[in-house]
């Protein structure tokens, strides 16, 4: 199934997508107004309600405008180093252990969002990468656990500011900055997709930046739930950035920066694409 | 002001500390349930209500089981090598920029609660710190806004797990265990306090190990706030943790990480202090 977070007739709703029809789950499902992070939490009770709505058609998807699937979540996850030939264009050697590095929930922005330059920076970057929504609470998941506890897929774009990124040696801040963490348009269920068989595009301005395929994944999304909840509860609702193919603009020669009025596409087979046009911060 | 959250009578409320007198104000403030946050959202109104009601006492501090002030913040940012003691024990040059790592919600544990010993690891290790909480939506702030949108200090330990913090380059893991972020144990409201003199100590099982004064601060908490808005929005309830002197652990000869059964204090002039026991993960 695909869910989606959107504005419609003035209000934010939660509905299904198919094709190009959207229906609405908000107010037909008891105490769902908005928040998907309600309905991933209580999917188990609310799936069915949601199945029998299917079919129905209150809108098209040119009527709405899509938001961001959880709009503020309770973490936000993101690896590094975590496709080969990226690994190779950022002059690292393989990791042995997974890296990662916490985004402020601030940063979250819509599939369609403009996204700014900021003020203190032009070391704008885009990273096309996969997102998964966990589903369930879980802490020591083993393989099979931290299989079930993945929700669904969205496609997104971490959005690096490179020179914040890299000055301190600490990630988080370069990943943080408000708009720099859009991803949708929809969540697709995991029931519905091989996380590990999808081919993964973006562009800027129409020109292909990145081209491979989630097969080429160092660290698959079950083993990063399986690693992160040694060390914590993963809960419901919380969004994971799953690393980036080679080709971002800073590590091109020379480095090839985003721009006011660029705009970014990512796109992955079977989940959709998100585009964002960078304005002035 | 001294602000708690705190379970009292099996409902988890917020009040007024004074001397060893709690006033409830949950209830009495319209819509102000258990949510710190919305009270220190809505402060400019809610302030005076509050202010009416002190000089009650509907329990006694020994009456309530303190929690976390905010329980879930929107973001938590610790900075790294902010006092010179603990930059040289780390090895480290004295950093020119403000060192940022994000830690997950999740670590948040009250400042009486239990603190977890991982699975995974044995290097775990206290970080005695002032901790400051945002009390306005700001980005771009100016030095004097930066000192404005403060809401009020607490005390702080930033439970880090060494090995797990350093493997990578990457902190964010390795400050983000569940019950890895204590503090409390109330809100000091920031026109009662000057949070650059304040003394700064932590004991572990009554052993001093850190003792300090925040006047050796490298970077202000205002200046925190000046540097962090630059990249994103900073909200009410946002969590600062803003360094940690010298005498860490990791840091002794040899190190003396915790063990199931210590006891850890950490304590600030004026602000009061918490101490939590280690235990099983």
């Amino acid at each position: 199934m695909r869910l989606a977070r959107y504005e419609f007739e003035g209000r934010v709703r939660i509905g299904v997508v198919e094709g190009d029809c959207v229906v609405h789950l908000s107010d037909r499902i008891e105490r769902l107004n908005g928040d998907m992070a309600h309905l991933i939490e209580h999917w188990a009770d609310l799936r069915s309600q949601a199945e029998k709505l299917r079919g129905r058609a209150d809108c098209r998807t040119g009527d709405v405008a899509f938001l961001a699937p959880v709009e503020r979540p309770g973490k936000i996850w993101g690896i590094g180093l975590n496709y080969r030939d990226h690994i190779e264009e950022s002059g690292s050697p393989v990791p042995e252990e997974q890296t990662w590095f916490v985004m402020a929930n601030t940063t979250v922005a819509g599939p369609y969002q403009d996204i700014e330059l900021p003020r203190v920076s032009k070391a704008l970057d885009y990273e096309a990468e996969l997102v998964f929504v966990v589903g369930k609470r879980i802490r020591y998941a083993n393989a099979g656990d931290a299989s079930d506890a993945i929700f669904g897929y969205c496609v997104g774009n971490d959005i690096s500011v490179r020179d914040w990124q890299l000055r301190t040696g600490q990630f988080s801040i370069g990943k943080s900055f408000d708009t720099h963490a859009p991803y949708g348009p929809w969540i697709v269920t995991a029931d519905e997709i091989d996380p590990l068989s999808l081919p993964i595009r973006s562009y800027v301005n129409d020109e292909v930046r990145q081209q491979s395929n989630t097969q080429h994944l160092l660290f698959t999304p079950a083993q990063q739930v399986e690693h992160l909840s040694k060390a914590m509860t993963l809960e419901p609702g919380d969004v994971f950035f799953t690393g980036t193919p080679g080709g971002v603009g800073g590590a091109m020669s020379p480095p090839q920066y985003l721009e006011v009025g660029d705009r970014v596409r990512v796109e992955i087979d079977g989940l959709g694409y998100i585009e964002n046009t960078v304005a002035k911060g």
